[in-house]
């Protein structure tokens, strides 16, 4: 049983939305799921309000995961600050090893059809690669994934008046990606046993020094 | 005379000792010149002190600039947060219109030779061009700038023991580079002026937003 | 007069129609105007019949001009194998400083939204920062463009059934963004001046060394 | 004992020499490997002579594999047009899914430190993600690779006067990291085992098309 973190940003409440979506197929797949909301760099009034009651992203929960799903909504084109100062601060466990082997995915949000939304994912994609994680991409070799829009790097979304289409499209392919992120996940577990056992992954170390 | 801004991003220093280089040669070049440094989403102790003193760059300089160098770590691979976080901030006036046809340069640091660097001039360039800057590039076209390393995409400079080699090679790409970035900023002063006209860059509005 | 080469790959039609939708929008906005086809790498039959006719793209023809306009479809999401040989032949001239503060533009097409639309155009942005271009991007900052899908980094059409949507939105964001690139091309023409006199840009050794 | 497939292109021979090294990496980490050459755009003479005798890959070979490594040279910084040529040739069956689940991990060279390392490995990751592979990519994670140079995405290499350097730093990474993509490729068998049973991987379909 699969352990996935979904990490996302989210100013406007998109992603949180996505974040939502994501967990059911998550879990429809067989995933044991957490969602975490990166603590936002810059949020005021009615979006602070929004954000009341998320969990926040912490280092157990990154040490936890053996797959990562990482959600963030496109500001000029690259991804939030706020998920990049996630990211910086848990760099150092990170490049100590204690993701390798691990499934990495992302997802994007932009309200234009091209404002970023291949740029995006490929950054995820680029600090999932850095972490040592294997990269599932949706590609464009599955038809149940080409009905949608195409992007092959990640799931990207454009919003209709800031929120996600929610439709029993968005629902499909978040089902069908993210059965093969838990499958693949799934199927790496022995790598990382064996990791574990010959210290090339020194998970007791950095479990201690993100305490 | 050209107004050119430099923004920049450092945790250790090593970049506010690229500001400086790179502050007098856009002097030896003409240049009006402005560096400034943004806000560190994350500086504790050491690092706070050592940035106490320098100037905040703030929604002003980007009105007042006709050019702009963008200067930034690599942080696993990407642009640091604090960097995406002042972009983030100022997206509203950018979106309006306020830097169109200015000038965009990026420059990038890190520990290792290709831990990023390609890929942090990259995002800063989008970015750029986002905004509506006009991007001047190194190149692989200029001797003077092959015997550096060759990123042709923005000048990029690997740290020794976190330092910037301060050596006559790093001095003298600087001045080559940003003497062509003055001067392609100085030929687009025309269009500029222009385009206020017009009213395809609305200044006082978005100089109005800005304050 | 800006003298503005396009150079297209075209396999199935649609960036040949781009490419004369593109011709009419530059001759609008003044400009000197050549359009020309890369061989392409792989044709057969039907296709290298449709090819019959169009003018190939020499080195003459970079060297003629004052800026560029370069057109891909999307393959795979990258560009075509066919525009990258033209790059690859053409690559001698270009890093002996042939096309320095020339400017550049890129433009894609595909038949999803997002399979490589952002990347095609980056690619090619990589291509003119190489050569020391000076890159023209359409950005977010203009009105008139963002009304098109939002592609920051160089113009992209979705196709429909193989072909542009050849409606008056296509001919306005092409107007728009390629009088601007003429409009700089312009401005630059001093700079371009200055360098051959200075011998930054060894003009004649490199228009002997293409014939 | 995993199937790979390393496809290369080389004009002057440094991707043949890395070509040779990678194979015996392949095979000491317990791989079944087939080593072959992409039909080059464009050669002549010399280089034509060098080629002689290598194996073309074809897509009989791309079916056969359930890992691979593609390793090109930059030139303008970009992926080489023979590589393109062969990837857009094989568009089709990788679109149909004949290589979902398989494993892809990229490699480069070039001349400058930075001309194009990190973009190269991007774009041909990009590659692997669309024909629905999972990316094996270094990472900075694991220390045995960061003696190395430290580009995340792909192993790349600066070549002396156009060869590899054959040091022991040079098969010490490519062993870590290919031993990496064969115990991972093993790991994901009964994932295509079970999409080639459920018809996820029309398997049968692609294997005639490319007859």
């Amino acid at each position: 049983m699969a352990r996935i973190l979904l990490v996302y940003s989210s100013l406007f409440g998109a992603n949180a939305q996505l974040a939502a979506l994501a967990e059911a197929a998550l879990g429809a797949a067989g995933a044991d799921v957490r969602v975490r909301r990166v603590r936002e760099v810059a949020l005021t009034g009615e979006e602070q309000a929004a954000a009341e009651g998320a969990q926040i992203a912490t280092g157990a929960d990154l040490t936890w995961a053996e797959g990562f799903v990482f959600c963030s909504p496109s500001h000029t084109g690259l991804l939030s600050a706020s998920m990049k100062a996630f990211i910086d601060q848990h760099h150092d466990s990170a490049a100590a090893g204690a993701h390798l082997n691990k499934t990495f995915t992302a997802m994007a949000t932009s309200g234009y059809a091209h404002a970023g939304q291949e740029r995006v994912v490929d950054e995820l994609n680029a600090v999932g690669a850095a972490w040592g994680c294997v990269i599932v991409a949706p590609g464009t070799a599955d038809e149940g994934l080409n009905v949608h829009n195409g992007n092959p790097y990640g799931l990207s979304f454009v919003l209709e008046h800031g929120r996600l289409p929610g439709s029993a499209e968005t629902t499909g392919v978040l089902r069908r990606h993210l059965h093969r992120l838990v499958a693949v996940t799934d199927a790496l577990a022995p790598l990382r046993a064996a990791d574990a056992r010959t210290g090339t992954r020194t998970v007791p170390t950095i479990a201690g020094a993100l305490t």
